[in-house]
């Protein structure tokens, strides 16, 4: 068998069988082999970064690698804003990208460029292929490197004449690495400092954020009162129904550091100590108090889940808890006007059990967030990495992993612009999202981060923040006004706008009770 | 000063006074310093790859570069595909790339990464700010890089601190470096080349493909023979008119070499020895034959004009030729289908004098290129690097360097798509521009690709070559199909759909009587 099936066998015997492409001349034997080895879906993305961020939101829900397919290295450099939010998620990801026949290397054609440079800084695993009788292991060591632990973007380079050359036998099962639990010595530790009386947190990322992770995590908030907060920017986190909460940290530092204020420790499990998402002028980047100490209970690459289950045991914990914080569902927003907060109540009061939210929202986040936790239980896949455009081709990642559930992705007219061509494969593939966008017409968020930096206040008239007309015109989405729903319908996508909570609320039910792509624009009150 | 209008000043004092931009919060003083600093036209794009990209056609038009104002790695992600066809474009650019101020940067927040390594692969020369006080130097410094010659991508990266922070004194005008002519001993020896009786070509490619390289190069043909080539993927080639013309190199490696098959002598002039797209099964890379020998008249950083000058002065050509190849213009063709060739023949009769055509389009390209021929004097922006997505933002840059000229953008339906956000920039800055998207619903020249590179050979069935069902549909853009009037107007650009070549001539000679941007989708037949 030539190369290219070579390396399809490899991945599907891997049990990774859905490949997101936007393939080129490099990749045809890649694509022809499509008909002749069973058992891959090929999705087609009509732009770089849809592939990368799909098969992040895919890992995120699958648990599993997807493969990409990208054309030579400016097709890779179109993919990696969404790698670096994979990269950030710790998803695995099997990353193949076609390069230049070998013959071809040495000419410096227009597309010649350094590949492996692109791929470096958003994968944990790079290789070039050397020999075309390589495919198959190099192929199996790309997935087992894809698993980690923690998950990353294996990048695979396979130059064009390896994809047509005969190959030999596929490569084997990869070995999915387990994670390790902690020593005894440390969970024992833990487990006097939770009995301490000190005053303790636990900070919840990665796997930790799943279902049971928060269950055994609220075991130990009811057994020793320690608080329990969550990343994030996690990949994913468990949300509503019966599911225990944890406290989100806030995006700004001072709401940070003020939620953070009292700790003495914190227990990190699968987290890094936590820090805001900018530097500010005479602002800490840390956002635990300056004297708070740090302990490990799960390193990113460890079993956070059976660590915390153990710890809970260890303190004693009862194993089934005795409270469970199931929220009320919100109010509908019948009569409202359309603000962030009636479309974060109408979809926590409507969504359907299971669905999963892909949420890019920035500005209008904290309006909308704490209305979800009173939806059924369902999953959140919030920003990771801050790459802009992550939202819908993570939504369509999560929908291509798990058909039956709900996609919601939020949405607004800024962030969704990036990766819009998101649509069309969602249109295409028949996914079951739902794509609300927060329209306000602006950058908001800079509105704020300018007053933050300090960059409005050289501006200030009467003691007034004032952004100049040449800076507003860079922060400003109204000239023109985007037409969302003129470019759902140019990707095949059904649109439709709303502009008061009654409409938003009659759509967004709508779609909830039917299945298939479908983009409900909200415009929002300006100013 | 802070160091954002340190910056800025330097940048004016430098004569660049347009930056596209895509700014957060990094980048939020340098935006709120527009107001402060007269001097600079901010263009926003909804995604990098439109910065980048028109940052290229405004250099391939101006000569000078445009500054480029990206938010962090991931935002100079998003640019770099673009950045590399700047880079094969020999595109003088001042890429300011924001950063997390210095005392963020340890924290891996979110958007940490890499940034000089993404900016590597793309640039002649990248540094990273490491105190306030130097900014007006490197800012200086940087254009000085980006002018090389040949031109460059130089790449400056801004911590936010440093930007808020007192910074000094501007940087002073950056020296443009002169090209230098060939040693009189270069010249004399290709002159006697050029009267051996050898069958000798000239290869022209950079600044040589201006008029006046053109012009010189015209006279050498009349005073000796010899043959006249242009590198397909030159940045800018003037064509039309009067203009003398030069003969293409094909783009598949069959038609190039037997185009160059009889050559014993290449003579390069700000070009590299010319080498085929890709490379296939069997054949060579190289366009020219076996024993040709090459001649470097000048180097990519020499002035092949002035060099192509003093040939044409050293063989005792006139200066004034003789003739002058003035093609006629092509018939409109009433009352035909809507094919390539009938668009191609409809613009070149119609264009006006000192049109700008970016030009994307790959497997209708032969059929249209022959027609523009007999249009008046223009310019032709071609792919140079091949990364998929730059007509439309080349498109953009030519329109902002060159307002009172018609742009018309070529593109197909496939390769717009990357980078279609370049529409709502059109709108928002009334370029005048005219897109015709070539609508063939498929990725065409993959279906040729599949073919030469035997991926579809091994699906032969009765001699035919056969694309399978599943490889088709990733070649495939009918399902849906995309409507791009919907998605110009979505931008807010007018957009029209022709089915018919007199329906094309109608609303082309309106687009040409019209400022503004307009485009017009002209569906091909299928097959």
């Amino acid at each position: 068998m030539n190369g290219a099936e070579c390396l399809l066998r490899t991945l599907i015997a891997n049990g990774i069988d859905v490949c997101l492409m936007n393939p080129g001349t490099s990749e045809m034997q890649f694509v022809s082999a499509l008909d002749r080895v069973p058992g891959m879906r090929g999705v087609l993305g009509l732009f770089e970064g849809v592939c990368s961020g799909a098969a992040d939101g895919y890992a995120r829900m699958s648990g599993k690698p997807a493969a990409t397919l990208l054309h030579l290295g400016p097709g890779l450099a179109n993919g990696l804003a969404n790698f670096h939010n994979a990269r950030k998620a710790l998803s695995p990801v099997v990353n193949i990208v076609g390069e230049h026949s070998t013959q071809h290397l040495g000419y410096d054609a227009p597309l010649t460029a350094d590949i492996e440079a692109f791929a470096r800084p958003v994968s944990g695993w790079v290789r070039t292929l050397h020999e075309a009788s390589a495919m198959g292991e190099l192929a199996a060591a790309a997935v087992m490197a894809s698993f980690g632990p923690p998950g990353q973007v294996a990048s695979l380079i396979i130059p064009a004449d390896f994809s047509w050359s005969e190959a030999g036998e596929p490569g084997g099962a990869a070995m999915r690495p387990g994670r390790s639990l902690p020593t005894r010595e440390t969970v024992s530790g833990i487990a006097a400092t939770l009995r301490s009386g000190e005053r303790v947190g636990l900070l919840l990322s990665g796997t930790a954020l799943h279902v049971r992770g928060l269950r055994a995590a609220h075991r130990l908030r009811e057994a020793t009162g320690v608080r329990v907060f969550a990343n994030r920017n996690a990949g994913r986190m468990a949300r509503g129904g019966d599911i225990p909460t944890a406290e989100r940290i806030p995006y700004f530092p001072e709401a940070a550091q003020s939620l953070l204020a009292n700790l003495e420790r914190l227990i990190l499990v699968e987290a890094k100590p936590p820090v805001s998402f900018f530097g500010y002028p005479g602002l800490r980047s840390s956002l635990a108090p300056a004297g708070c100490s740090f302990d490990v209970l799960a390193a990113l690459d460890q079993d956070g889940v059976g660590a915390l289950e153990w710890l809970a045991d260890e303190v004693g914990a009862p194993s089934v808890p005795t409270s469970s914080p199931h929220m009320a569902r919100p109010e509908i927003p019948h009569g409202e006007p359309l603000t962030a907060a009636a479309i974060g109540r109408t979809v926590g009061a409507l969504v359907p059990q299971g669905a999963i939210f892909s949420d890019e929202t920035v500005s209008c986040n904290e309006q909308i967030w704490p209305h979800l936790a009173g939806a059924p239980a369902h999953d959140h896949l919030p920003v990771t990495g801050g790459s802009i455009g992550q939202g819908l081709p993570v939504a369509v990642g999560a929908a291509l992993a798990c058909p039956g559930r709900k996609v919601v992705a939020l949405e607004a007219d800024g962030s969704a612009m990036y990766t819009l061509q998101s649509l069309w494969t969602m249109a295409r593939e028949k996914l079951d999202v739902t794509i609300v966008i927060l329209a306000n017409r602006r950058y908001r968020i800079l509105d704020i981060e300018m007053g933050r930096t300090g960059a409005a206040a050289v501006q200030r008239a009467a003691g007034q923040r004032v952004i100049g007309p040449r800076a507003d015109e860079m922060l400003d989405l109204t000239r023109p006004e985007p037409d969302w729903v003129k470019l759902a319908e140019g990707f095949g996508v059904q649109g439709v706008r709303t502009e008061t909570a009654d409409q938003f609320i009659r759509e967004f039910g709508a779609a909830m009770k039917e299945s298939g792509p479908r983009l409900i624009e909200a415009v929002l009150p300006r100013g």
